[in-house]
């Protein structure tokens, strides 16, 4: 196993890229698809930005370094990624507040149906959103297990919302198919790309999908917290209306008026001011993604995680993959279920190997094929089947908790 | 002047202050009421949230550096600048976006009640959210003129949205007083505070205020777009519910469950990730203002104002101020109104003299009283007079426009 991947790291094309990321060599990092790690260019980017253009230019950097226009800029350099125009897709906010965004506008589109259906086990904050519209009374949540979310399309659903990839277990919906299905019921679609975009390939503009929101500090790495993307295709942006009508989203918004009006395309999907540090670093990350390009990311997704899978269903078998066999229905992540899932993590990250825990008992890794390297798929492989053997992950301080865990 | 000027900079209690921000010697700062300067100190700190907390612990830093509380953290210390409790105020999303949750917040209190009054020409992004509000048919929106506000107050409204610090003008309200018209009709109040906080009186809780929001980009020092804050009432904590309920507004966010349970007290108005880059440069931001207090921020700044408009009308009497003639009635602000009030704001940031121009006609300059010095004020004045007597507004190039002005 190690020597296999010693030679896939040899081949690998993307290697040398793990250069532009500050990852110590002797970490493993499996958890990009959490919080992805510090491009080195962004820390010489933060340093222009904090220095010159809000230390000196202050104000003027508005116009002279063009923040105004970060958020589009942004949107324009993911849209390859997913498969979108470059003036279908925004940065802004939080995958949160963007889901609220669109869902209240597909609401708005389909009056006389207010359901948003969904499925259980989605990642919360999207259950979370729908529920607080269903607090206002203007929206009603459905859930449908994902074998059964067909069925439940009805005349009464307004909006499709599905996280693409499958926080917890990897799974990755056929998005061509489930939009195809809600169109032929009348309904729209939002699919939520948090744990797709830069790691499994999108399609958007292909698969005829109305609307997307997007995760900035996963495989984008953005930095911690980084604002959200949004997507909304072309042919719904002249109906497009979204209550939170922030100044930014105005047409002129230094005309202070007192009446809003919506900017053109997606730019009205802006709310508030844009928080330009967090702004500007997320666009480091995305260039380095872009300057890539989506196939071979994707190809050595696929690869690392097949390595992996192969691996630990021969060296651990002991530990239950709920992930997808097929890599082609799985996205860029692998889980597996252990009663002391929390506690194998923890010894992992003792030996420098970074994999995280999704309650109640899930190890899950995630293979950003940017900086990855094989050789930190064989030692996740070898070290776990140390930390068994030894028993190592009995120890009392790996069963302590953060406030996150 | 300029001796007068001086004078009272070598009398200063904050003069020293300045050596704080990465100001240079030859700039007048006066548009802190727009974008506050750099803090050296956040310079240090956002190096190390780069290289170490992010770069190095990565993931980690949510527990090792309190990533996760950074929210309450900086809303406690923002407290004691507009006279709240600690635990009343929290650091979350954009000033937009707050404003958003708390008139939802408020009008879920009030069942019966739709109106949300506020006046013309506030700041265009608060109308704009009540606008997104009625988009919803959740609100209605009523304008009253200053003047008229409490005779609309009437059994309709349901809350009171009103800019403590008029953006244009500087007109501050009489908190307490409007606070209680509200409250006799049976209304709640939700204050912005954006252009108030840290420069003039706030006493929420002395108010009797039932809410707030306010910016951490101005006064706050907290950098461009920085996130922005919200205060409730200790009363309210109970039966607040806001519509953005995101997975970081959730009393238990890392279990991950499908239905969302408030977070107690304001970590409700949490929604999703807040962009920790822009978080902890606001965080030092808010420190540099809290290590001063409010006592002699407000004091240096009524003085810097009554300066600056004594020497105003009497060397420069052809600009209408704008602003209250009462320092106790106007913000940390003032403003003229000239034809050609683009032009000579142009001309000033030539001369190293920031105010900013608000449409259609108005001048406006800020006293941020942590580095505005006297002879700033003085310089104002009297390269002014210059810039219109010799014309020099008139050259060409200062009537070009930004994308924003």
């Amino acid at each position: 196993m190690i020597d296999r991947a010693a030679k896939l790291d040899a081949e690998d094309p993307l290697a040398e890229r793990r250069d532009l990321f500050a990852i110590a060599d002797d970490v493993a990092y499996l958890d990009g698809n959490s919080l992805g790690p510090l491009p080195k260019a962004t820390r010489a980017r933060l340093g222009e930005v904090v220095d010159k253009e809000w230390g000196e230019d202050l104000i003027a950097s508005w116009n002279t370094a063009d923040w105004i226009h970060l958020p589009q800029r942004i949107g324009a350099k993911i849209a390859p990624l997913i498969g979108a125009r470059p003036y279908e897709v925004i940065a802004a906010d939080s995958v949160s507040v963007n889901i609220f965004k669109l869902v209240s506008a597909a609401l708005a589109m389909r009056p006389g149906r207010k359901v948003v259906l969904s499925e259980p086990g989605n990642f919360p904050t999207d259950l979370y959103m729908i529920q607080g519209l269903e607090s206002q009374d203007l929206a009603e949540q459905r859930l449908a297990e994902r074998g059964e979310i067909e069925a439940a399309l009805d005349e009464d659903v307004a909006v499709l919302l599905l996280t693409h990839v499958h926080y917890k277990t990897g799974e990755m919906f056929d998005m061509a198919a489930l939009t195809k299905a809600a169109h032929d019921a009348g309904a729209l679609v939002l699919w939520d790309l948090s744990h797709s975009t830069g790691a499994v390939p999108v399609d958007l503009n292909g698969a005829g999908a109305d609307f997307a929101v997007g995760c900035g500090y996963k495989y984008l790495n953005g930095g911690p917290g980084a604002p959200a993307f949004a997507y909304v295709a072309e042919r719904h942006h002249e109906a497009l209306r979204q209550p939170l009508s922030g100044w930014m989203g105005h047409a002129q918004p230094f005309a202070f008026t007192d009446d809003y009006a919506p900017a053109p395309g997606v730019d009205r999907l802006l709310c508030g001011t844009a928080p330009i540090l967090s702004m500007s670093a997320m666009e480091e990350g995305v260039d380095l993604m872009a300057a890539i390009g989506i196939a071979p990311l994707v190809e050595k997704s696929r690869s690392l995680s097949e390595f992996t899978r192969a691996a630990m269903e021969r060296h651990v078998p002991e530990l239950e993959c709920v992930s997808p066999e097929n890599p082609a229905r799985r996205g860029s992540q692998l889980s597996w279920r252990h009663e002391h899932a929390y506690e194998l993590c923890q010894a992992l990250i003792a030996r420098k190997i970074t994999g995280d825990f999704r309650a109640p008992d899930v190890l899950r890794v995630g293979f950003a094929p940017a900086y990855v390297r094989y050789a930190d798929c064989a030692r996740l492989v070898s070290e776990l089947r140390d930390i068994l053997d030894t028993g190592e992950w009995q120890k009392p301080e790996y069963a302590e908790r953060g406030a996150v865990t």
